[in-house]
């Protein structure tokens, strides 16, 4: 079973966004053995899109076409799929209704164009959008499979999830079954892990490696299809473990774990809590902790002092300190660290005091200069930096830096 | 002159990798006024490449393909070009000389891989790559002009800049010209947007008027193509102001303007600072004010205060007040807001206090309740809201209001 995949929509074509849902659809497709031959994106045009859709039936066993189902006027994959395949647009009641109390439950008028979204072709099959108000739908056409879905990745997803995929494993129960696993790297460069697990890439047959660089981490990727799920993960789950015993405690993570999910986790299984002063990365570090469900057990409490004043106030770092050493220094980050944790009350302080750039870097203290500290009941440990790139990757690599102290910290305890 | 992209590889159609070069040619073109029609991407396979360049010749004016031109045996490109136009592969002795320098250049010894890449299609034009060692090469088919570039994106990107826009521009001197702009709106659905417009929309030839959904903004972009810049931006600028007024100061920027820039800009143009106490976002308000550069001028401090005692301790809220109203309630966001200004010495403080779920919500505050509240030397105010969506979302969409608060903090001054 092969499948075609059409992303529809002006945005797409003349660049001004980038197209993430035919990637995401061809990895959902590929997970339960379906493999896309052929991606295409055309503009809200009504004969291109009459053309890619005859196309795509033309070679392809399903067809999925994402885009153009929303409530303005330059929306029309609805009318023109109709108009392709010689069908009444219709309106669908329990997509109305269903509009209508996404609607009502949001306080909100429903507008006359939000009721064009409950127009579906002759026939069709709706596929219920849970999240949004544009609403998908199915037909078949000479024996095949096309699926329409709105191009709101989020929306996307979700109607992926709970509709098109359990839609086709009922069509084919002979498929391949894929498995795949993702190891996730911090530290080592893209070169240097693919020097390291060389030998296991050239004998990893019938498993296939692949590299995904995700600023600032690596991602590995690993794909195995069997006849049967068993085999599949069996072949997958040999392959990353011999991976990640080759690259060590450079992984900290697979497939949907984030840093910040592994520190809160060890944060909570040593029952231990956590305070956080941060200066160059402004609250980026607490930001990504605090997006953890249920953070709030471990992580009591965030600075962000943008101010040498905020430093002195806030954490009793000595202003004579700051004088002497600057805010950007080795003493400074250490009393950061240790005077989140003294007045946090907390297990764990952590200090970030650095140089994002674009401005402020001077010859003895450069753009990327950054210093992170760590103290806990014992001590204090201090580290600096130099971190390449703009303000953005800085502040990245920075967090993810700090976090993976802190991850380390546990490695050794 | 109308364009189409295909894009060449395993790794994009099984979704391993993101496509972003259809998406940065496509700009690149646009910016000299050649439209993108279509872009196509096919695995590494012989009869689909064919068949994806037979059609695009058939439709679009110029063809540029990426990918496929390694040194590897999957890499089948240019092969499968000279096949589709019933061409001989020929030796390219100057693209031969090039690879062998940037081997010894690197103190690398050449492979016999490397040498197949010195082969392109007779009578085709070489491109070089000064920076890899795949060839680039150009040929004509039936008057129209097909590129092939290497897929990596750094290459692509310099022989793009560096050949085949001057080549496309010597080809057509008469280019027309695009232009586009951006207005950036929040609080207003994309279907009330629509509604707003409908006249506009209607008369808006020859602009056009796109609607991207960026959540938690609205965005609305306006191309116009003109005989010559001055036209073109005439025309654009003429329709933005159109919209613009049409909605007010729901708009709050315009092209690259971010909302944590221009409340930046407010702040600084008004001489003022702000310090920020926030609950459930974390530090997500921080890191989006703080990662714009300089500014350190007007943001001094920012409170994560995810525990009640951080409440206290930090920002002096009362510990009667969170005992009578909870630690989600507007007394308490006053209180935070009133704090982060007073022990900021700042002269605005935002408070945000709510609950972003998944858990933690009651009957009486559900998930996605949120108190935002704003302290100046005059007063404070506090606001709730009842946001819908997952954690992320809801943290989202409460930054976005907290700092459209300030923003129009400033509209009423």
């Amino acid at each position: 079973m092969n499948a075609e995949i059409i992303t529809i929509g002006d945005e797409l074509i003349s660049g001004s966004v980038l197209d993430t849902n035919a990637s995401f659809l061809a990895g959902s497709l590929r997970a339960i053995g379906v493999e896309v031959t052929w991606m295409t994106s055309v503009g809200d045009d009504e004969s291109n899109i009459k053309d890619s859709l005859l196309s795509a039936l033309e070679r392809s066993d399903v067809v999925i076409v994402t885009g153009g189902l929303g409530p303005t006027p330059d929306d029309i994959t609805a009318e023109a799929a109709a108009k392709t395949f010689g069908r009444e647009l219709v309106l669908n009641k329990e997509a109305l209704n269903r509009i209508k109390e996404l609607f009502s439950g949001r306080g909100l008028e429903m507008t006359p164009n939000n009721e064009k979204q409950a127009l579906i072709p002759a026939k069709a099959k709706l596929i219920t959008n849970l999240v949004g108000t544009a609403c998908g739908f199915a037909l078949r056409e000479k024996g095949k499979l096309i699926f329409f879905l709105p191009g709101v990745p989020k929306e996307l997803a979700r109607m992926t999830d709970n509709s098109v995929i359990p839609i086709l494993q009922r069509e084919n129960r002979e498929l391949v079954k894929f498995k795949t696993a993702t190891l996730k790297v911090f530290g080592l460069s893209e070169s240097k892990i693919a020097d390291l697990i060389r030998d296991i890439v050239e004998r990893s047959e019938p498993a296939k490696i692949s590299f995904l660089p995700n600023y600032p981490e690596n991602h590995i990727k690993i794909t195995a299809r069997g006849i049967n799920d068993q085999e599949a993960i069996k072949i997958v789950s040999k392959t990353a473990d011999g991976i990640a015993e080759q690259l060590g405690d450079y992984v900290f993570g697979r497939d949907n774990q984030t840093l910040e999910g592994v520190v809160g986790d060890l944060l909570r299984s040593n029952d231990h809590t956590i305070a956080v002063a941060e200066s160059c990365t402004g609250g980026l570090i607490s930001q990504r902790l605090t997006n953890i469900p249920g953070s709030s057990d471990y992580m009591k409490r965030g600075i962000v002092v943008y101010s040498n004043e905020a430093k002195v106030d806030l954490l009793h770092v000595p202003a004579h300190l700051i004088d002497r050493f600057g805010a950007v220094s080795a003493d400074v980050a250490e009393r950061m660290a240790e005077g989140a944790r003294e007045f946090g009350k907390t297990d764990l302080g952590l200090g970030i005091t650095g140089i994002a750039g674009p401005g402020g870097g001077t010859p003895e203290k450069p753009v990327g200069l950054v210093f992170i500290s760590l103290a806990d009941e014992k001590g204090t440990v201090v580290k600096s930096y130099n971190f390449r790139g703009d303000r953005t990757q800085v502040r990245l690599v920075t967090s993810e830096t700090a976090l993976d102290l802190v991850r380390r910290y546990y490695l050794n305890v």
